[in-house]
């Protein structure tokens, strides 16, 4: 990291010249931006169960280099659990935290702001009378959720709100969340 | 878990009577079924960054008895990261997986239904050209996710097909992706 510091035009740890190569590769051939992101399941008991991730496909290829990565998830007694893990829907908020720190320090990158730190935090309402099926009025997913974001960067109020701005309009696990997106579940017979 | 087997009405790990006890609490007070889940995270370098999850507020209290975990974030090389961690649309898909198993055990377990494995796999197509900002036209978001389960239970294919179709209807991650949820995005003052 040091070493390519030097040599190379890293803004904020990214690799800009990298990335706008990359935009160029893929406006010569688009396919090349077509990914596919997996996991797998895995039930383990009660309400702990097992999601692994491993390969991927992209940039033309399928890549199966990286090892493969657990995460447990169980719910709190009070939800009949032992803890063995966090939550699905507390993984939810982790995804969408991740997501929506790369794309606002990317696009800031892009843009040349130089950032020094960014801490968000997240909170999400939802009524288990949706997942316990007591009431039809009730949503079962999320009802609302709120994001507060603290920037430290050499950037004015104005483009801080910009940077939360581009944060929210480029984050895919942002936009597959507000704007929804078709989910097809079925029963594998292979 | 063998001790409480013996006595407790346990179906297949889930504790049949403490749900319907918490759903005859619910009823009487639909206070009770109102949570609050909570994420936090931090930046670490280009797009590596770090959620971390704790407390929670539900059943009419707060919940911090539970050590903070840590998921650390990370793109793979083909897109500018070190893969310090998978990344946040990996995540979305952990969720996603664990919230549909544990709906689909949790309502079958309520009917009685006896599991001996569940096992489900995920694949979500985005396309980079939305994260990039190259076209209006396609999807920031996952364009499409594609669900496989395999279930062994005790129950005919009709009732595996039902099984299915009940973990979509009462799993949070699942109807927060698939009908969308009001999402705001603010920079923190305080």
């Amino acid at each position: 990291m040091e070493a390519s510091e030097e040599k190379s035009p890293l803004v904020n740890g990214v690799d800009t010249e990298q990335l706008f190569h990359t935009i160029d590769l893929i406006q010569s051939n688009p396919e090349i931006a077509k990914f596919k992101f997996r996991a797998t399941n895995k039930w383990v008991n009660g309400t702990h169960c097992r999601g692994t991730v491993r390969d991927f496909y992209g940039a033309l290829k399928e890549d199966d280099s990286r090892p493969a990565v657990d995460y447990d998830m169980d719910e709190p007694p009070v939800l009949l659990g032992q803890n063995k893990g966090r939550n699905p829907v507390e993984y939810l908020l982790v995804a969408l935290s991740g997501c929506l720190t790369t794309s606002l320090v990317a696009h800031s990158s892009a843009k040349g702001i130089k950032i020094k730190a960014v801490a968000s935090r997240y909170e999400g309402d939802i009524d288990l009378r949706g997942f316990l099926g007591l009431s039809e009025d009730v949503p079962v997913g999320y009802q609302e959720i709120r994001i507060y974001f603290k920037i430290d960067a050499d950037a004015t109020e104005e483009q801080k709100a910009d940077m939360v701005r581009m944060a929210q309009k480029y984050s895919p696990v942002f936009n597959t969340i507000a704007r929804s997106a078709p989910v097809s579940v079925h029963l594998d017979n292979r």
